[in-house]
């Protein structure tokens, strides 16, 4: 028979090794090492407990080995000692110059987004004064700079514009915004000491690139108002109702006001286009807007700008950071307000922060830490709300000119910090003649680059599922709200994570001719079929939310497998082997599905064999008796000796039973 | 050396298959085919298409053909044209038997769950008669016995009662349960439709065992009442108000009922423990409900009971089902609970009778079909609203004795409704007289054997969190609510779904001796590394949500090895090859972590090598350039293939450059 002499080539060599079933492994170790996966997955005491060995062996005296596990552990929980005991005036001179470059650009940005958020202009250059300081004690990247973000604050001053209105209680509305950082604080700081960065993982990429180009798109339009002028607009922030707001009132649109605008914006797009084209000359665009605000501002104070249709910033109060503890408002009507800002806002901030100190650091080739990060940003939150800050994270604009500037350690914080206090202590005054305009177009100009098109066209390309995600976000945060546009797009794909776990792969494999191997019939057509035998390999993991759908498929690979086969020339299905290699998980549900296949196998006269289970598998078979059912002799280590001791038993019982052949 | 001359033991031959990477598949048929797996995962129509495909071939005639494929399509809409064509006296005697055994058990059955649902006890009975009708001509299960259920009635009339207080106006109160009825049959008929079984699928098993001990405790407590004759008692359900109710009036207890009670159970409980003992005596159990209802009933009559403190159930209608059509309630001040309460108790019905279903067709050999029995469980509740019933669905104790009776066909069912509308017809006044306490006896022994302490310390034995997720289930229901239990329990199911999505199977592999396989160093802690390289399987499936856990984590294994190796002895790390073969999705987030990957690699001096990519996984590393990344060279079709390339390829450079091994 042709059969029974090809059937050789599915032998293999047998080898002594077989499954490995381990032995019970006590409940405690294995929720211990599952914590331990789960929230310390990048084991952060692990270099510290090294170095400690290592100084141990070194140092033959116990005391000094203590006081280097001391010194370890202070450079752990204070990065600042790490850096600073090597600290140098050759690197001061690198941050000392891109400190400078990065207050130029603080005093603007600080001025611009205190005004998205509806707050004094001076808050926001008070924002630029503390944190950093905070900052550079406990974070663990070299290239952060500190500042305001746009999105944040455009985001809470919608959230919190809803509960008070700015207009008729300033002050409320400003002690709200400082609880809502009191809350983002603890909030990030108990993230980062339960280390549950695992959270931060839930707004994927496409979220993110989809949330930031809305809000890009929402903030321009925002920018329209002091654009143009005008002195009504709407509370609201979805695209109808703004453009609604301004075409409304076409007769009040300022020329003085545009004019100056295009002005400037034609300056910055033309810097911000010589940096792209020479990259040594990023400092003309990182002054630039404090220039813009400096010329504009004399320009205002010199024609009296007020009387010809140019808005300003407004009086603005000399000296530092007032203390702001006891404006923290914990009347119950708002409260709940501001925890549900400051959980959506210290959210997004601690994802935009922690995702821009990883690229930076990705380049510059060291490791930021997730919840180290989470930790600084809780604590020069928690710092901020108490010196009249808001909210600060990393933003990606001054972080980038930071290290362009050449940046070598957080002290670039400091020296910005230092800067900052300079100008509130003497020079403050002066910015109540910046121009609003002036503000906007800094703004905007800085909102065009979020639009990533190049980025959100190879989602498209890539990955369908993730452009839907992306496209919900931006629209959402365009057309309904910005928080609805988060939720919606964590909710979609959440939606998709579960759908994905309810629908695992699960393929047919075949024989690569001259190998060993066994691979998907559908991906490698060239693959053959191993007669009398199904070989199905499952995804992972199996769960009561696909335990049904598997045993479904696999039931009907076996009637397809039975239909096809051909009775006649012996070659009906005698096994059915499943390749559990890529399982890396189970439950009960699960379990109850694999003793239901076998029923099923075994009602039909199929063998059932087992390949591969790894360790929580081998586990939860042992414990739920599955092993005795399926038998410890029936689960191999691969699929190919699987198939070639089934081979071997086929021929067995065809050389016995000869009769049933011929 | 002897590093050299060991290294051939990883030499694989080489063949001439490699990865396949399939031509771009278009978006169009992707999606269809990702559309077909989440909804049509058994293929339905394939049998259907099959029988189409068989007859045509067997008959040269087209017009006979399309005839075939009718009756096909007519079998598959209506599963009764299936069996009923078929239909023998032979068969008919065994349906007779068992259908006659349900009646017996559906009279007490439908007056106690109609009492538990605070309904009139002739409403039971009423849904005892025309929905089974209706599943005996759209039920895919031959064994599955109609009827109301006890957790799902109580459910509803906690969720209902919060809504319209049944004691101040009964009739609304009647009326929003049928309008309840139809949400459900609307719902789960919209399931079936649009193929949404997927959605069961969350109720996992664990959560079913919690919910139905929880639920078993609670209604053997509200049998309390009548069980001592009260007359007052608290709406509310959990455990606390429930013991707090009976034992604050234990002056009221009367012994009258108490004493038939306890006798009554004693009965009850030895014919259950006889059936236990003896299977072939299964219809004295049966029957013995219905003969404590005539006796008891008989009882109460004679000794005018009501007037020795044996409360009766109280006057009953003859007749059939009168139409409730224009009873049903779509005041908006109601019809926002009755959609609510149809949703959950819809749910359940569900997954309950489902699940039933599949039990006693695997007993049987043979298959019932998910969304068909959505379907017949809609349409069936359907009608069932417009014709006075409350929901029904396939009760496990119904079940297992019409299995016991040895039913055949759905046929039993009618049986059943035929004898219910004799009862309905002649008989229903003389349940009036029916005693309280006989039916809360009743409904006690019936929920005795719900609570499965072995499947619940197996739970414990097996799996730590699914019993977590069971005893939230079971301790939501007895403490809180019935639908907080199923909340609270299907919320930490997702929980830990989404966990394990965050932390998914990643593991250090080792070659086991004698073989081409790499295994868990973990599992198989006599497999050996492999010199100069770092072999890791990644789980599935790699996301958004846990991109960033999988860098870190390969990260660590990679900065552990490099520790570890022993530079002088030329055992540094040169590669780093990352297994695939378990990972069957990948997202944009995803990608990303492999270009990082390989950034650090190659930072490091390493060689980033990939083995096994399935087809998903080629179609995006190619849209998205990843592949030219990484180089098509290197990405391998098995592990043991990849570390010969590579050993090779040391061999080689150690042989160009002598001078910087000695």
């Amino acid at each position: 028979m042709a059969e029974e002499s090809s059937s050789s080539q599915y032998l293999v060599p047998p080898h002594t090794v077989s499954v490995n079933f381990p032995p019970h492994r006590p409940f405690g170790k294995v929720f211990k090492s599952s914590v331990k996966e789960a929230l310390f997955p990048d084991d952060p005491f692990r270099g510290f407990k090294r170095r400690r060995g290592q100084s141990s062996t070194s140092t033959s005296t116990t005391s000094r080995g203590r006081n280097t596990t001391f010194i370890n552990a202070l450079k752990y929980f204070f990065p600042i000692a790490d850096w600073a005991s090597n600290y140098s005036l050759n690197l001061f001179k690198y941050d000392l110059l891109s400190g400078i470059t990065i207050a130029c650009l603080a005093v603007p940005q600080g001025i611009s987004y205190a005004n998205l958020a509806k707050l004094p202009p001076v808050i926001g250059l008070y924002s630029s004064f503390v944190p950093p300081l905070v900052y550079a004690i406990f974070g663990s990247s070299k290239d952060l700079a500190v500042g305001t973000v746009a999105a944040a604050s455009l985001l809470s001053a919608s959230m919190l514009g809803e509960k008070v209105d700015v207009a008729q209680d300033p002050d409320l509305y400003l002690h709200l915004f400082y609880t809502t950082t009191l809350f983002i604080g603890i909030f990030q700081l108990a993230l980062g000491i339960f280390r549950l960065g695992i959270l931060v993982d839930f707004l994927s990429h496409s979220t993110i690139l989809g949330f930031m180009g809305g809000t890009a798109i929402l903030i321009t339009l925002q920018q329209l108002k002091p654009f143009f002028g005008l002195k009504k607009f709407t509370s609201k922030t979805d695209i109808i109702s703004v453009l609604h707001a301004i075409f409304s009132q076409t007769s009040q649109w300022r020329w003085e006001s545009a004019t100056m605008g295009i002005v400037i914006l034609i300056v910055l797009t033309s810097t911000q286009y010589l940096r792209k084209k020479k990259p040594s000359l990023f400092w003309v665009s990182a002054i630039t807007p404090m220039v813009v605000v400096v010329v504009t501002g004399v320009i205002a104070y010199l024609i009296d700008g007020e009387k010809h249709g140019i808005q300003i910033v407004g009086p603005h109060k000399k000296g530092l950071n007032p203390i702001s503890v006891k404006y923290f408002v914990f009347d119950p009507k708002y409260i709940w307000t501001a925890i549900k800002v400051g959980l959506i806002t210290g959210m997004i901030c601690l994802t935009e922060g922690i995702a821009i100190g990883r690229v930076f650091a990705g380049i510059k080739n060291y490791q930021t830490d997730g919840n180290k990060e989470m930790v600084a940003f809780g604590l020069m939150n928690l710092v901020g709300a108490c010196t009249s800050c808001y909210f600060t994270t990393g933003p990606f604009s001054k972080t980038a000119v930071n290290f362009n500037a050449g940046c070598k350690t957080p002290m670039s914080n400091v020296v910005m910090s230092f800067c900052l206090m300079l100008v509130l202590l003497f020079l403050a005054p002066f910015f109540q003649h910046t121009p609003l305009v002036a503000l906007a177009t800094i703004i905007m100009s800085a909102m065009f680059g979020l639009i990533k098109y190049k980025q959100i066209y190879n989602l498209f390309k890539v990955d369908k599922f993730d452009f839907v995600i992306c496209m919900a976000a931006m629209l959402g945060v365009v057309l309904i709200s910005m928080d609805m546009g988060i939720i919606i797009s964590v909710g979609i794909s959440i939606i998709r994570a579960l759908l994905y776990l309810a629908r695992p792969g699960i393929a047919k494999l075949g024989k690569i001719s001259d190998t060993v191997l066994y691979r998907d019939v559908e991906q490698y057509p060239e693959s053959i079929d191993v007669p009398n035998m199904l070989v199905i390999t499952l995804g992972s993991p199996i769960y009561f939310a696909n335990a049904g759908y598997m045993r479904e498929r696999i039931g009907r690979y076996i009637d397809e497998e039975i239909e096809n086969g051909d009775i006649t020339s012996g070659n009906e299905l005698q096994y059915l082997v499943l390749d559990l290699s890529g399982v890396s998980s189970i439950d009960k549900t699960g379990i109850e599905m694999f003793k239901e296949v076998h029923r099923i196998t075994t009602r039909k006269d199929i063998k059932l064999v087992l390949t591969n289970p790894q360790m929580e598998l081998t586990e939860k078979f042992k414990a739920s008796k599955l092993l005795d059912v399926i038998g410890k002799e029936w689960i191999f280590l691969s699929v190919a000796e699987a198939v070639s001791s089934c081979r071997f038993m086929i021929h067995e019982s065809q050389c016995e039973k000869p009769t049933t052949i011929g």
